[in-house]
């Protein structure tokens, strides 16, 4: 980007209005001075890297060019982070967004799934024959599990793996088109090793599904391996780096010691041999839901970060006759869009630095052997997973849509960072699904209930009085806004439950039941994943040290949170008479009321993301709002003007223009 | 596509079991079998073409390749569409669509924009010098209006156009950065000539924006002439084959008679001569708005295709233990997503239609003198301009996602759509501006009310006592469903109204009372829309001469719409007791019903569109349902496959393996 002088005027003037000081608010999100100084001082190793620097920006590139730039910057990225040291998943995570944002590594997955499914997972022995090979990688691989006909039901996963006695080797097979391994990260043209999910038969019997280790690719020439039929799998959305791809295996033959045995055993003869306990290796998805949730927050942050900040320099239209033409972000329909998505970036990120706290302390119990936190631990991840998704892909798309024609340009960022995000609503448990996970958890809960036993703590609200009215007075208190969403989680629990219970009650089977209440039963986790979020947001709020300017801007915006909540979901609070019209119509009051509050403190709260330009990738979303300059150069510079006049014109225009331009006359189209 | 034998059996089935005549349908849809005859004629001609067939797909090629593809594509159809006499827009539409299926074409704006405005707003003198030369092509022209730094609000342009008496020219000028062109399409590369927007000054003053036809490139050299600087904008989240431009002027001289004359004219002396009529030259906007509706629904439409068609062939996750898995189209969750989208494609396609006649009727009275119809050709052109792009193009995303991991894929075709259909909501009319339009009718038209006044058919509902509570029953019949609709948007309305009577009775000037109001006034006008929309769905089913069984089906889907937009935004209707306890509950229940009810007929009902293959460029949503045939023939040809081992293996790969991988060694990135 080019280098432009001074901030613009109305941004400089909006950081002088704010109410707190934006280093103080940094340092709650990002947990201390300490740790903020570190961020920057990681980011800018990767802003300043020489070589990093070289790459042109990722949208003047073709998909060829995005897949051979990633695969260079993220090897060179290895290097680095060995280099300066980097262990701290936070530290080597903030390296990476400032050396490839928004960018997909073509060799991702072998550092994300490949080594650690292989450190949980592989015997002692395994782990020595291998890690080293991948530490200097030797190996290359990735993990395998999505089939072309199988998505999130694991069980139904079609690639079978037969063990052969005689040889003592395992024959990998992929019997139908369905079953072929489609979408696997990294897999089409980057991996050696993949890491394959199958149905294992052995002794003439099915024994579930079992990880294979599966040479693809010869690791001197690159060539697939005999019986390995392996590509990308085409152009998508987004995702223009990473070679996603197609695995077909025609009875490829693998040692036994290939099966990634620390947990399920193969014996030599052919005896499958269970594990102590089937859930233990379950953590690993349950950390990847976790870190979504932050990740996804980000992603809307950004996003915030960029539309907040162009909404403040951008001017259109004056709102009186004659006059100045106003910042957009002084329009109330701008603010009513944009601050509400701001508060869930907040609330979000909150959840989800929640989400992985819990985590941790969960499956630190569950190696102790306390499995108690299990089922807790799966819904809450499965649950804000889905939540999380939904709500901040579907807001970075609002952003977007809030820079008007600017933002529908790749200069803005923003397409890319929405492509980036919304496959999180698909992979690692289809969204739908999740809630339905959910949604079960919840009606075991609702029957634990009925059955007056106690309930852990974030379901507890399952017990309150549906007959009691809301509290919410003209002070709109925190306390009263958590009570109405709990208030609403709990009268849809029940009302599901009730659906269920009608159903059997009419001669449904259960199953019948539930799946004629799968849309009630969704209504339901959703609404307790929004009281969930919205409860950790308020109790952060006030239950956290901070500076007393720093908090009241974050009450405010925990209180838009709420409100927006409420007003755009109203039916769901108000149908059983919960708030009364009086209370209504104090809540959308005060919701404009809060618009008004906010709107001083917008750009600081998204300064205080901390975001450099180059992490943001957006001449919208500059912090010297230079906006119109940057998209002026982003233009210039368009491959498409790199010639004056195009090779195209004097194939196609001129001779049409001179009246012989049929098209079949030429040789090369 | 490669050629796939047989239809899938359960998309066979589909068909089999719906309850009418598909046929039937699509003669509706099209009104009347010689039309449908005609469309499939058309499109064949397209889909047949030789020349046409030569381009690969679009998603394989680079941008630079798609803009040339659509440039060579463009000008063989201008032919053919000469050849074969093709001059009804519906019929040189449905060429275009089967010919370039979404993608934007070069020279486009030409054909839609450049001629019309030339015929429109030119005189007699000036269409004879320029329309001959744009049929040829000679001349190649675009519209720019659009500015870097302004959009919607026209007045704030700041292109200028200063008339010059001594050499009795206009002396073109953009005096600042955001005075820029910026976004006409085809301006980049393609076109020589240019309608310009610009602020006319003559004898000292300003008289307004008018349009002025501004040579930019030489036609031999087809470089750009002294004076200015044109390029392409850069790349895009869609519409890659369009080279949208930027344009800066640097004082460049056009002679006094390259100013469109119609209406307004400057004199030889410079005197400005105003048009006689201000509002006459402003239909050609209200058509585009009216067709950007008819547009929209396709997408949605065809997206509801792809989604439906996939989701009967696609089974996932077993529904009783040990089960055949299910078609996910068996899922209430699934139904309740698509099945309303279905229904909302059908209703805007119908608000579409209804639009366009209601156009050409309006303008052909104002033709006429008489401009009474004209605020409100305005309103509903506005309003359902925003409404529909808002709903459909969620409506696409949402299609898309339902597809899971392979909606992802431009396999899927369903990114091209929605990125083809989403520009809608900001180009011709930001939508947030065209709902505030929208509000400033119908608080008017409220005024009219309180004063006595009798009020156009389409806001009389504006009448109804808002203390009569709904009629609905059992039954759920149509018109409570409308009434329903009325009922809640005429509250809102009154509220939007009352809270600006509030605030100026609190002392704010009416344009404060205004902009404090804006979020309630595009609820009003948001609510209003969805009225009429309903409204005419419901007419339309009601009073059009239809096959019994093709009613019997479409009732169904229009009930459907309706009463999945009231459970949606069940706040608005209940929040003043229009709706008791029992009814929401009753229609909660017609809902879950109304999804099973329209199951058997979903496929039919998608079929019923009649969009071929080639149109809908889709692996998923094939009319065989061969989709996963497709999908493997659609990996197989993505360009990264062209080597089996790429040559970035042997560049960055395996000297990293080698130990010595630092990037810095390469001389060439």
């Amino acid at each position: 980007m080019a280098a432009i002088e001074g901030v613009n005027s109305d941004l400089a003037r909006e950081r002088r209005n704010a109410t707190f000081d934006v280093e103080n608010l940094t340092n709650f999100i990002y947990r201390g001075p300490e740790k903020v100084r570190r961020r920057r001082y990681i980011h800018n190793l990767a802003i300043k890297d020489p070589v990093l620097r070289r790459a042109k920006p990722w949208a003047f590139q073709t998909r060829e060019e995005q897949y051979e730039t990633s695969l260079w910057k993220n090897i060179h990225i290895n290097k680095q982070l060995k280099e300066f040291a980097l262990t701290e998943p936070a530290e080597r995570f903030y390296y990476q967004e400032a050396a490839t944002p928004h960018e997909n590594s073509p060799i991702g997955l072998h550092t994300a799934m490949f080594i650690p499914t292989i450190e949980k997972q592989a015997t002692k022995e395994q782990k020595e024959r291998w890690l080293p090979l991948a530490e200097s990688l030797k190996m290359i691989g990735t993990y395998a599990q999505t089939e072309m006909g199988h998505g999130t039901f694991i069980r139904g996963l079609e690639t079978t793996s037969t063990y052969d006695p005689k040889t003592k080797e395992f024959v990998l097979n992929s019997p139908t088109i369905t079953s072929m391994k489609y979408w696997p990260g990294n897999l089409g043209k980057s991996t050696n090793h993949c890491l394959v999910m199958a149905q294992l038969y052995t002794q003439g019997k099915n024994c579930g599904i079992h990880m294979f280790m599966v040479p693809i690719r010869d690791l001197e020439t690159h060539q697939p391996l005999p019986g390995v039929e392996v590509g990308d799998i085409g152009p998508k959305f987004g995702y223009g780096s990473n070679d996603n791809g197609y695995l077909r295996l025609n009875k490829v033959r693998i040692p036994r010691d290939n099966m990634l045995m620390r947990y399920s055993k193969v014996l030599e003869d052919g005896t499958f041999v269970k594990p102590q306990n089937a859930k233990i290796a379950y953590g690993s998805m349950v950390l990847v839901r976790a870190v979504i949730v932050t990740d996804t927050s980000r992603a809307l942050a950004q996003a915030c970060v960029i539309s907040i900040r162009y909404s403040a320099v951008r001017r259109q239209t004056e709102v009186k006759p004659g006059g100045e033409e106003a910042q957009i972000i002084d329009y109330q329909t701008q603010q009513y869009k944009l601050f509400p998505l701001l508060a869930t970036s907040y609330a979000m990120y909150f959840a989800g630095r929640f989400m992985y706290d819990f985590y941790l302390k969960a499956t630190a119990e569950i190696e102790d052997g306390n499995l108690e936190s299990m089922p807790q631990l799966h819904a809450i991840s499965a649950g804000l997973k889905a939540f999380s998704t939904w709500t901040c892909s579907a807001g970075v798309e609002t952003c977007r849509l809030c820079c008007g024609g600017h933002g529908y340009s790749h200069a803005s960022g923003l397409p890319k960072i929405y492509v980036d995000c919304v496959p999180g609503c698909t992979y690692e448990g289809e969204n739908n699904v999740m809630m339905l996970q959910v949604a079960r958890f919840l009606m075991k809960m609702y029957q634990k209930m009925q059955q007056g036993e106690s309930l852990p703590s974030f379901v507890q609200y399952l017990n309150v009085d549906l007959n009691k009215k809301s509290c919410m007075a003209e002070d709109v208190a925190l306390k009263c806004l958590v009570m109405a969403y709990e208030h609403r989680a709990a009268r849809m629990v029940t009302d599901a439950a009730t659906s269920m219970q009608n159903l059997v009650q009419s001669g449904k089977s259960p199953i019948e039941a539930w799946n004629g209440s799968t849309v009630m039963l969704t209504w339901a986790a959703t609404a307790h994943c929004h009281a969930f979020v919205t409860k950790h947001f308020v109790e952060t709020v006030m239950n956290s040290k901070m500076d007393a300017d720093v908090k009241l801007a974050l009450t405010s915006l925990c209180k838009l949170y709420a409100v927006h909540g409420i007003i755009e979901n109203l039916g769901g609070f108000i149908q059983d008479g919960f708030f009364d019209s009086n209370q209504v119509h104090l809540l959308k009051n005060k919701l404009m009321d809060l618009l008004a509050e906010i709107r001083p403190n917008a750009v600081a709260l998204v300064d205080a993301f901390d975001y450099p330009d180059e992490v943001l990738q957006s001449c919208l979303g500059r912090y010297d709002g230079q906006v119109y300059q940057a998209l002026y150069e982003y233009a210039k510079s368009s491959p498409l003007n790199e010639k004056e006049v195009l090779d195209s014109y004097f194939k196609y225009i001129k001779p049409a223009q001179q009246g012989n331009g049929s098209i079949q006359q030429f040789s090369k189209l």
